[in-house]
């Protein structure tokens, strides 16, 4: 593996991309690299985190990233303990904060802590000895989907810097819009969100200067080296819509007809542009399944760099020396 | 272990019984004896999949099968992930196609997979770069069952060429039932099945001239050399039955009454005639507890050599020398 | 690790504190603070149960203990397998015999146990091969937390011997009350049960001679070197409400008012006394957080102990040599 210089990684714990400097991101996305080729290899596990515990400490259900913590943890020869909330004292009111406090009394090495509250992570990590790890918390930050797009992009562009990327979807509830718009501001790229006037958020300058709303979803897209849509959640949309009284728009056909990726609006992207989505995929509403299966699709290099990059982010808390 | 001459095996999945030759049967019979042998001694474990990683991915419960294929990978140093339906992407309506395409991302060796739909691992398998096990889908097949049942069988008998193994219960919807006659009509036993009318398939030549139908149940067992009990499946059983306006039959106590195995009735079969169930049993109903426990049953047996045969598969497909 | 002389651990399960001499719990003390002193290092992992299969048979949820069994076990270098009773064969009716045999013939190496009867690790020790650990039986025994709460107790006082400890809560349903007050029984400490009258046990005196029930709950303190304070089943305690025309005593609040542990109760204690509590808290009813969290608290040391022990009963029953 890479070697971390003193000083070099100096953070305890990963709780949003807000905290990491440019040069930070550069250093997860150079480790993670080097886990993707030893994942492609057959001698795709190593003992560098031999004897720690892992904790998986979900609070809202997740294949996805729980499976991937789980396999990053175990190739590094970690063992890994997944707590969920269902058959957890959660169920008897147990107080998240006294659930992480038990976990490290019982000299856990990290928590991986998904949780639908923002800040969830922030609050423990504040109070706990043993390095905290950002899963997703509410609508706040979703950092290591962040990086393991940005190390997706990477390879597919060979650079962050000055490419235009398009986020559509519910951008004001979405983690992975905040964290991913945070993460190409500071590596120079320019992110474009587009989506449902009532998804936009309305002051996406908090965001950076880099960040600008496109309403109209063919207008984001033109020219974009990137075009990552979200997963559209039908509870919320339908419960939104109901609110407002149902309007054409509020239906989730009308949602596909306005703002669904397909072949023809994917054309007003550069030749080159690459399609993402974090998963799991609504097939049909917010993506065509020609487009999420096709050519430019980097869907599945995301859930590969999902890996290495857990990895790499347990490396760095882990097992970097001491600043 | 067993040395497997390149080209002896040459299957990349394990969808069914109907695709293996007798010799493969052979081949995964005689690797999963070595096995059994070295799990009742003190050294059980190997490092032989040592780094790979095994996805169980269930999506109907099942604590023997999923529990059984978790130990044997373990025991075959392999890291094993459990991935159940709740709790999972699947309850946000992911694909079950999209799901394993992203555990194929994440450098999964091998994908354990139940399903309730019929065809769903052979369906899989086709699309994905990884060896895909059935852990049993719908009424189609369990492969996994059929050999560990001819493991037990073999091991008691020393042979499956010759037997008559009579199969009793609700054998139109039993994956189990249909693996076995598949099995050991390649291996050149006779297979009778047995069950209610509403039970039994119109068709059981479809599984090849070794299986005949024998609705009367002493019938089925007389001087039957194993005789195989299947769970009744109370849900489906009341609801058949009240749909044809329950008649006596159609209780749980009718059934036990002229399809329950006890004492007198097993008399019929052979003096050394074993008995199995795959489990979990319904102590009573199709199965007296007498003969549940008694000197006659193997259904332990069975379990201990599901480890086995798991084991066995899993070598064959992930640690096997390419044909 | 310590020495386990040849006769010196007698016991094939741990089913209860009711079995164990006062010899065989510091012999468990001793070996617990061992692992307690290893954890605290970096090279907290052994090899010593490498290639044993423990299983966590749990048919409650609990966070706490079954993640403390599985971080034990692991640490010990044990494949544990998680089996809880959602998504289990249970679901599907079978019996707690059926599935712990089935769990024997997969050659598990030790059944860790939970399960809302009282007597059902007993029940299964007596008809299986392996060891059995009883990880808490409905209102009967909890031995490892007993165990946990003598390895901190001696950890912060330096004995147990002549010790007071009150024990505040719904003592008669409660497995930990009953483990411990056996275990300090036996090491020569006093208890007093105090609570609500309707919790507290008619006949204390089947506890032995050192137990005594002193219901007012300032008085239970009086002089006491240890404060363990029981969680308030919120559940139970309404239901008790309501049964006897919730009286102003039937209420949470109430209870908090007579029985909370707050600084001003705390004080007719010992000036060193400390205050356990087993997990989850209510905050608020029966601790207040100021204690909780307070300096005479060792809850997290419990916790924190409760590994260490795990890993001593472990250790004990599947690699100290046979007697």
């Amino acid at each position: 593996m890479l070697f971390v210089a003193p000083g070099m990684w100096t953070h305890r714990h990963l709780l949003g991309i807000d905290a990491l400097s440019a040069t930070d991101i550069d250093t997860v996305l150079d480790h993670a690299g080097r886990w993707l080729e030893l994942s492609r290899s057959a001698e795709r596990k190593t003992t560098l985190l031999k004897g720690r515990t892992i904790i998986n400490l979900f609070f809202e259900a997740s294949t996805r990233t729980r499976t991937s913590f789980e396999i990053a943890g175990k190739r590094l020869g970690a063992d890994v303990v997944n707590v969920s909330s269902s058959g957890s004292s959660v169920t008897k009111g147990e107080t998240l904060l006294d659930t992480a406090k038990n976990l490290e009394a019982m000299r856990a090495d990290a928590i991986v802590l998904r949780h639908s509250s923002s800040g969830a992570p922030g609050f423990v990590a504040g109070r706990v000895g043993c390095p905290v790890i950002n899963a997703g918390d509410g609508a706040h930050e979703h950092p290591t989907q962040a990086l393991l797009d940005a190390l997706t992009i990477r390879a597919a562009k060979g650079r962050l810097e000055g490419l235009t990327v398009a986020i559509c979807g519910d951008i004001t509830h979405s983690r992975v819009a905040r964290s991913n718009a945070l993460l190409l501001g500071k590596k120079g790229a320019k992110v474009r969100f587009t989506g449902l006037r009532t998804m936009l958020p309305k002051e996406a300058e908090t965001l950076g200067s880099s960040v600008t709303v496109v309403p109209r979803f063919e207008e984001a897209i033109e020219g974009a080296d990137v075009v990552m849509m979200l997963r559209i959640q039908n509870e919320r949309f339908a419960a939104d819509a109901q609110k407002k009284g149902a309007s054409p728009m509020s239906t989730t056909r009308e949602y596909s007809r306005t703002f669904g990726l397909n072949a023809q609006r994917l054309a007003r992207a550069k030749p080159d542009a690459i399609v993402m989505h974090p998963g799991p995929i609504n097939r049909g509403v917010e993506l065509d399944p020609s487009i999420a299966d096709g050519q430019r699709s980097v869907i599945l290099d995301q859930v590969e760099a999902g890996v290495a990059v857990r990895m790499a982010v347990l490396e760095l808390l882990l097992a970097a020396p001491a600043a």
